[in-house]
C-alpha cells in the first residue's frame, strides 16, 4: 500500500493536534509526517505513535516532497503557503476559510459530496464547522427533496475558538469563585454564564461572517446555489460539541417518519430521538466524537414543507480535524 | 388614595420572593401583605418594607377579606385554592399555567393586551416566560403589520426552573471542579459546561409543553387567532435571563429601519443594535432588569416578509413577577 508524506501546517494548535490523533486513528498511511508551526513553536517535541517528533518552523521550503499538507492554521497562514505547497506538488487540505469560496477550489464534506475532491488544483478547503455539523445533519433529506431553505440557531462551544477558548472558560468560572475579576481575551464578553450572540465580524447586512458561512458554504458543497439561510451564530459556555437549532424546508413536503429513517441510515449520522424517554442530542455526549447526532426531529408548525430538527456534533473532529482527515483518505483511494 | 389587602401564594419561592420586591420597588398601594405558602414553610419570618411578616399555611380561608393574590405557586396549587380566591372576592393573577388558556380567563402582557384585563371574571394569567420576553421584544412589529409566523429558539436560563436551578448548576460546577460526581435533581442532566433541548414534557407531536405556549399563548396575547410558531426550548448554563432568537414574518414587508424605530419606541423595550461596536443583549447585561433588550434585528435572508431579532430578558422579572405585579396595577387604574 502506498505511504504519504504528510505534514500538519499549524500543528501545536487545538485542531493540530486533533489531527495528529485522527491520523493515528484512522490508521491514515503515512511514511513521514512533519509538524510545521511558527517559529515560537518550533523545536517542541510532540510523541505521535511511538515516535518523537519536532516542531519544524513552517516555511516555503518545508513542503518540498510533501504528498499532503493538512491545514490547521488561520487565513493569512493558509493564504502565506498555499502557493508553495501547490508548487512543491503537494495537495493543501486547508481548514482555513482562506479559499472556501474560490471557484477552483473544491469545497469538501466526504459524506455529501466526496466527487468534488477529484476536482482539485492543489487545494482543497475544509468547510466551516457549524456548516458541517448541520449539513451532514439535513443532507440525507436534500436527496429525498431539494433544500431551499434553512433557518438556523447555533449554540457554538468555547473550543470553537481554539484551545484558549476553554481555558477562558474555566479562568472565568474559577476568578467569578473566587469574587475576583478576569478580562476576557478570547471572547467579546464574559462567556462563563452568560451567551454572546456574535462570532465573527460584521460580513453583511448585519449578518456576521460565521453566520453567513452556512448559505455561501452550503450552496457550494450541496450543488444548491439558490439555497437560502437564515443564520443565528451564539457562543455558549460550553466546552466542546456545537448545537444547531434548525427549521429546514424542502421543495415537497418530507414527513417526520421519512426524515428519521433518511437521518438514521445517513453516512456520518446518529439518530437520537425519543422525547418521551428524554434522548436528544447534547454537547456532553456527543463531544471526542466523529458523528453528528440528530433528534427532536418534528414538523415545522409555519411551513407546509419544514421539518424542524435539533444536531450536535464535535467541532474540533467532524467539524475540522476528522472532516480534513476525511478529505485525504479521499485522495489516497 | 386606595389601598390594597395582598397576598402571595407561593411566597417563598423565586417568583414569590421577587414579587414582593417588585410591590416595594413600584411602591403598589399595599394595605396589608400576605405571604402565603405551603405548612412547611408557614411559620418563616420575611422582612419587607421594614416590616417582620410572618409566613401563613395557604388554605381556602387565608383569602377572606382580600384584594388581590398574586400566584407564584405551581398548577395544582393555583387550581386547588382558584375556587377559593374567586369566592373570597379577589381578583387571582396567577403566574401558573393551569387557567392561561381558559376562554375565561385573560391572559396579559400589560404592554401589549391590558384592555384584556377589564374582562376578568376573578381570575387573570399571567403567560410563559418565554413567551413574555420574545412578544415584548417583536409586538411593536405587529402594530405595524400582522405578524404571520415566528421561528423562536430559546436559550433559558436555569432560574426558569425556580431558585434549585442555580443551585444545581453552582453545586455542578463545584463537584466537576473537585472531581466528585452530582446527580442531576432539576434537570434530567448535567446543565454546567452542556445544554439541553427539553423544557417540559411532550405535549405536541414532538413538541414540549414549553415550546407549544409561545403559539397558544401568543395567539390569545396578541389576538391573532392564526399565529404560528415553530419553537425549540434549550436550556443553558445561564443564572438568569432568557434569551430568544426570533425569525418573525409579517403580512407586509417592514424594513430593518422601520423596525428598529418601532422596537425602540415600544414599551417595556431597549433597542441595543450596534453590532459593529458589538452591542448586543447579553443575559449578564439583562438580568434584575424589567427590560427587555432587543438586537440584531436584520433581514430574514429565507423569505421576503421576515425579520431576525435576538432578545433578552430576565424571565424571574419581566417573565414572571414583574408581569403578574404590572397586572395588579392595571386592577388599581
Amino acid at each position: 500500500m502506498k505511504k504519504y508524506k504528510v505534514a500538519i501546517l499549524g500543528a501545536t494548535g487545538a485542531v493540530g493536534r486533533e489531527m495528529m490523533k485522527i491520523l493515528a486513528e484512522r490508521s491514515f498511511p503515512v511514511e513521514e509526517l512533519h509538524l510545521l508551526a511558527s517559529e515560537r513553536s518550533a523545536g517542541q517535541k510532540i510523541q505521535w505513535q511511538g515516535q518523537e517528533l519536532t516542531v519544524e518552523p513552517a516555511c516555503d521550503e518545508a513542503f518540498r516532497g510533501l504528498d499532503i499538507v493538512l491545514g490547521a492554521a488561520e487565513n493569512d497562514i493558509a493564504k502565506r503557503f498555499a502557493p508553495a505547497i501547490v508548487k512543491a506538488g503537494a495537495v493543501f487540505v486547508d481548514n482555513s476559510s482562506a479559499f472556501r469560496l474560490d471557484p477552483d477550489v473544491p469545497l469538501v464534506i466526504p459524506e455529501i459530496n466526496p466527487e468534488d475532491a477529484k476536482k482539485h488544483k492543489g487545494i482543497i478547503a475544509n468547510p466551516n464547522c457549524t456548516t458541517i455539523v448541520s449539513l451532514v445533519a439535513i443532507n440525507a433529506l436534500n436527496q429525498d427533496s431539494p433544500i431551499e431553505s434553512i433557518v438556523a440557531s447555533s449554540y457554538q462551544a468555547t473550543s470553537g475558538a481554539g484551545a484558549g477558548g476553554p481555558i477562558e472558560l474555566m479562568n472565568e468560572v474559577e476568578a467569578l469563585r473566587e469574587g475576583k475579576s478576569y478580562e476576557p481575551k478570547v471572547f467579546q464578553y464574559q462567556i462563563a454564564y452568560n451567551v454572546i450572540p456574535q462570532i465573527g465580524g460584521e460580513a453583511f447586512e448585519g449578518y456576521t461572517s460565521e453566520e453567513m458561512k452556512m448559505q455561501n458554504e452550503g450552496r457550494k458543497i450541496m450543488h444548491l446555489p439558490e439555497l437560502k439561510v437564515s443564520c443565528t451564530c451564539v457562543r455558549v459556555p460550553v466546552v466542546r460539541s456545537h448545537s444547531v437549532s434548525i427549521v429546514v424546508r424542502t421543495k415537497e413536503k418530507i414527513s417526520v417518519e421519512r426524515a428519521r429513517e433518511l437521518i438514521a441510515a445517513a453516512p456520518g449520522c446518529r439518530l437520537v430521538d425519543d422525547l418521551k424517554n428524554k434522548k436528544y442530542p447534547m454537547p456532553l455526549d456527543t463531544s471526542d466524537q466523529d458523528t453528528v447526532f440528530v433528534g427532536r426531529i418534528r414538523d415545522d408548525l409555519t411551513s407546509d414543507n419544514g421539518l424542524n430538527i435539533w444536531c450536535c456534533g464535535d467541532q474540533v473532529r467532524k467539524g475540522a480535524a476528522t472532516n480534513a482527515v476525511q478529505i485525504a483518505q479521499l485522495l489516497t483511494e
